[in-house]
């Protein structure tokens, strides 16, 4: 495997368990500050409304899954797409499950780190 | 502007209008074989099951309107994000509105024709 898909790999993790952990600080070092989330129905968003989202949910108990489906490494550039489970359980509350895929392009820094610069989430709830 | 970029914007031109048109070769070749369709909550589906969704729709009338809002050169690769008003109206039918945002991936071609490889469909019923 290229080291670039390595670290690729390995930024995917570092994310979900920083989420799992609520440690927004790791996850907003993994994007590019001119980072754009999209997702259904909403108008795409940088990296100040997402840590705003992370903090609304503090307390929030997050499981999350992982299959990448694809990493195609295109020089400094790359682009994934993942399949992810995410349940979210709010103190006291009921779990809610979403599911779906994940096309994220991702930029490979002068340092050689590998950030998140577009991100599009196509997680629909789940029965 | 980049004349790479200039075939871009022409291609979801190209796109738009053979969709309007019912025109499905054209839209069938301006996408690489191995496409990969992404809508929320549904499983990725590739050129031949989108031939059938098209087909299916025969008679509806399509109006779209599109603003690309980024493209990004990246060698003969690209991604391109585009915000897409969708109004489709069956055979004596009400309309059905949609909007949002695409994430698009694009390769061009050692003929130098550009492809649609990898698509994220975010657009959501509008009210």
């Amino acid at each position: 495997m290229p080291d670039d898909e390595r670290a690729i790999r390995a930024l995917i993790q570092t994310w979900l368990a920083a989420t799992q952990k609520g440690d927004i600080q790791t996850v907003l070092d993994l994007m590019s500050d001119d980072v754009v989330f999209m997702l259904p129905g909403q108008n795409p968003f940088g990296k100040e409304a997402f840590a705003a989202s992370f903090k609304a949910l503090t307390g929030v108990r997050f499981e999350t899954s992982s299959e990448i489906k694809e990493i195609k490494l295109l020089g400094d550039w790359a682009y994934l797409r993942n399949y992810l489970e995410v349940t979210m359980t709010p103190p006291g509350g009921a779990p809610l499950r979403r599911s779906g895929h994940t096309l994220t392009i991702l930029r490979k820094e002068p340092d050689g780190r590998w950030l998140v610069a577009r991100d599009a989430n196509l997680l629909a709830p789940q029965a």
